[in-house]
């Protein structure tokens, strides 16, 4: 009866027309081309590659897509208990019409033949978006992305701002700020004309956020004016090289900066906090990071106090930062709960989070899900796990232990999943 | 059918009578007189307060009780989802009549008159009581309570110190120290002779328990005579103002002592443990406060070492110092189980929690809930979300998955429900 | 029907046959003699004391087998609700054919009896292993074992190195190394040298494995050569009293040591990370120890870059450590998920961490479960309640939610729970 309740329920909610609040989509081309965009995602080459399969092997110079995709497809088996791996084949099966339940050396060849030529019609992109449905997606912009070529109104500008932040004292990123906002950043106060450029433009392209990922020793404060024009020529002196004290002020005045912008420009800020970036310096591309458990979301007490006027969807990468999450959402008026990132991204920890969020944060300050994907086509398998379990959630913790009948049930689901995506990020209200 | 199993075991668990080991109430009006009373409390002014509603709107003085509930009224839509609004809902529907399954502008002013009306009955805390079962509730008593004019059987006084321990410095302490003991604290000494005073007093009231809230970073430790004279010379002199090392010294010595007192008065001594106190400075009253999740209970080893003699009932904010809670009721003979404090009285937090210690720490040891609240009409609805859950983990935990009969499963919910309340506060064996 | 298939899926479970990757059995004595090794093991005797029986009567010196069992029967009560309780109980009926669910003062002589007689048979030892689906056990072996005496294809040895890593200072340690070795160690060089003739010696009799217990601050970190030559140095004059920088730096130089000498003998190094020992001076025999939440697998990462070439099976003690142990695994070639260790084994914290495992580190590189046991019976149900939790988890997360068939969920439950042992520890590949 369970099972059945919770097949009805997410019947209804893959009826939900989809916009995808955080994604790596490249709006120039937004879907894959060859299987290779697909296997070639680093949930595939990483766990490849930590089953046994070499870097080197898969990172080729000169690699053809059909040949990667075999070196993948070897070493493929210890994967396949993985819900990583459970996504390619429902997408497979969905959207390229695959009928096995496993890739193997003796099935792959035809799917990658097949594949080439779906996704080489001009209306694949389309096709799969219509498939998922899916209506728009928030993309994730270099801050020099000129923004141009494709309708902003389905691929939404987010202006992402790691560099900024954390890689200023390199002179190519410099130089990228220079071209982008037409400024010659010479301290602090022309950095912050510089920026500021960076946000009319992205604002006038349909940007709907900034956002940025953080390590999980970050803990942004506000420094004072000497400090911030002090570490500013340092950066511009350095030749790449900064002293820890010059780069923290730094990565602070500025953090603190672009915080100020989306005060002014009303934009929220979407804080993905708590990853360490290439501690596995051996791994392969986009496989290095990893995260630190002992992260405390104290630490951006400051900030959340300074600025009431910003809001702030967060997602936090341990799931034992979860409570934190619920607890800070449910006490600060700018504070969003937002989707299961990453690492946290697998249905056990997607259960025991979202419904922590559930049962005690206002169902309009929850944002459910978001794909991070970087091809069109993981957005279908994604968000049908998702939905699978807000349903098993829904059913159980709703339905069952509080009697509230299935449409009351939906309600909350269809808001968490879109409506507050609407919310948030377009100024819907209601 | 496990459904059903549930619906028994919880019908069963809602026949016991209770004792509320941990309440605010105030015993010369433990019952809410409108229902102001009760949508006042904060669960539910900081979560309307976090969906959007100014503190100022909540707070403005002079408000009527019932232009109050007017404005939460009006505030409460998004908070339907939550595990507090449902203790609202049912303890409107069961205590006072509620038909609807939601509060609203169109149906609250008939609830409120109603309430209005039945809370002015004389009889109504006693009926509140009765439809509860409850039989008795713990207090928090300010140590300068005069603890006179109620039924201390029922409203059994519980010492709490947080003031003497982390507020000594303020004169207003020091005063109300002095105006209660009727001692004049110069030092160390006369600061020890005081709160004897105090414990004198509380016994002779009825008194069962020692309590104290502890922030995540508090490390208790014996200090010695000399400092303590120094610290205790420090905040006598301070004018409010003392130093961190004084501050610390001060608070070690003051809890040093108290865990003294509790040895020789054959006190229980309640730590609840991790609260970050007005971290949201703009919150609303009692809605400031947050947790840190890298607490241990490392930091009391020294203490729970060097009193085997005190029992040491612990609560802990965060879910993921749950684990550690459960290690040390299973290796130290005077740690005891607490409820689900605050933070972690959210269902799945409860669930996880609450298995853990019914699989690993024995049974005796377990204070399975308290309700913590202000007024006597909450412990109804907090109680039935927690016999669900118990009932749930009885019925999956026991009986499926170990094979024990209903009636064994029982046994152990009495006793973490009711009998250890008696056993751990009231002396009773067997 | 959800019971019935975890039934069907547990009973394919149970006829595998297993190998215990890791237990503290006694090749020489693997069997209990009498009911006093079952009772006195560390989970009876600390339960029983934290629930209130005094250490003195549990440890007092001359005290006979059956008195020692009386006096911890009569303080059994208590922990009746554990599941520590319950491996006692299953055991009890499965292999001395207890009839009853509990043990009281009323039936425990007969049972006690009825051991006596039936542990005193000659085969007593190989009838266990057979009625457990034991073909072989890893076990704990010092580091001057002879390990001589039994078939070390049955009890397989491994060289445990705590006294090596973290007790070098002490002059008895010292001797026993020269003893064990045949070498005097004056120096960084003639330590290297000692330690390399213990992994000749343990390799040629079958050791498949070296292991080592750590504290939860332990960060392992190459030193200079000089810096650990001066450590050695210390250690050697010490007796016994070394600075915390020299022991600092010893224990890291015997670590990375040790690390090198598994990628020369090719031995995996079994980390079990996060233990404090004796933080509770006054527990019983084994009942002091705990752990700190507030650890990270981060600690590591210098150890796991520098040695790709080692494979690394890992065991934490905190729950909340397990996440990051997913994500390790998930990436680090060289990690292993190992089992649910000691305060993790606990069938709330095993489930929820299981699930993340198979739910997102390849199936090959996780070790389902060791016992941990001193004495072969306890292999029996410790391996019978994983096999439930197993079962739950592929008949919830696998056949339910994700649509496999029961053979393909068995045959990621064989792999798991027995055949990634084979290819760990046995080099079988396939």
């Amino acid at each position: 009866m369970s099972q059945d309740l919770r097949r009805r329920l997410f019947d209804e909610l893959e009826s939900i027309a989809l916009i995808d609040p955080h994604t790596h989509i490249n709006a120039l081309q937004p879907a894959a081309v060859s299987l290779a965009d697909i296997l070639g995602y680093h949930y595939y080459t990483e766990l490849a590659h930590s089953s046994g399969l070499a870097r080197e092997r898969i990172e080729e110079p000169g690699l053809s897509a059909k040949e990667k995709v075999a070196r993948i497809v070897g070493s493929l088996a210890p994967l396949e208990n993985t819900i990583q791996y459970s996504w390619f084949v429902e997408l497979a099966q969905v959207l390229l019409g695959f009928k096995d339940d496993r890739l193997t050396p003796n099935n792959w060849e035809a799917l990658f033949n097949a594949a080439h030529q779906q996704m080489a019609q001009p209306d694949w992109s389309a096709k799969v978006m219509k498939q998922s449905k899916l209506e728009a997606v928030i993309l994730t912009n270099d801050f020099d992305d000129p923004l141009a070529g494709w309708d902003t109104r389905v691929f939404v500008p987010c202006l992402r701002t790691d560099d900024l932040v954390f890689h200023f004292a390199k002179s190519s990123v410099q130089e990228r700020l220079q071209r982008a906002s037409g400024i010659a950043v010479k301290n602090a106060a022309t950095m912050r004309q510089a920026i500021g450029k960076l946000f009319q433009h992205f604002t006038s392209k349909n940007c709907k956020l900034c956002a940025i990922s953080l390590p999980p020793d970050f803990s942004p404060t506000k420094v004072d004016a000497a400090s911030a024009d002090r570490a500013v020529q340092a950066a511009l002196e350095s030749g790449g090289t900064i002293s820890a004290a010059h780069r923290r002020d730094l990565s602070n005045f500025v953090f603190w900066m672009l915080t100020e912008f989306c005060a002014e420009f009303r934009l929220p800020f979407d804080l993905m906090i708590g990853v360490n970036k290439a501690v596995y310096p051996g791994g392969v591309y986009q496989g290095q990071d990893l995260f630190d458990s002992r992260t405390s979301l104290v630490q951006y007490l400051e900030l959340l106090n300074a600025f009431p006027q910003v809001v702030f969807p967060i997602s936090v990468l341990a799931s034992v930062t979860n409570q934190e999450l619920m607890t800070f959402a449910w006490i600060f008026p700018n504070v969003r709960t937002k989707g299961h990132w990453w690492y946290s991204n697998v249905p056990v920890y997607i259960e025991h989070d979202a419904s922590a969020r559930l049962e005690a944060v206002p169902w309009t300050k929850q944002i459910g899900y978001y794909s991070d994907m970087y091809k069109l086509e993981f957005a279908l398998p994604k968000f049908r796990m998702y939905k699978r379990i807000l349903a098993k959630i829904l059913a159980e913790r709703f339905v069952i232990n509080r009697g509230w009948s299935e449409d009351r049930a939906l309600t909350l689901g269809r808001d968490v999943l879109r409506n507050n995506v609407d919310r948030v990020f377009f100024g819907k209200t209601g």
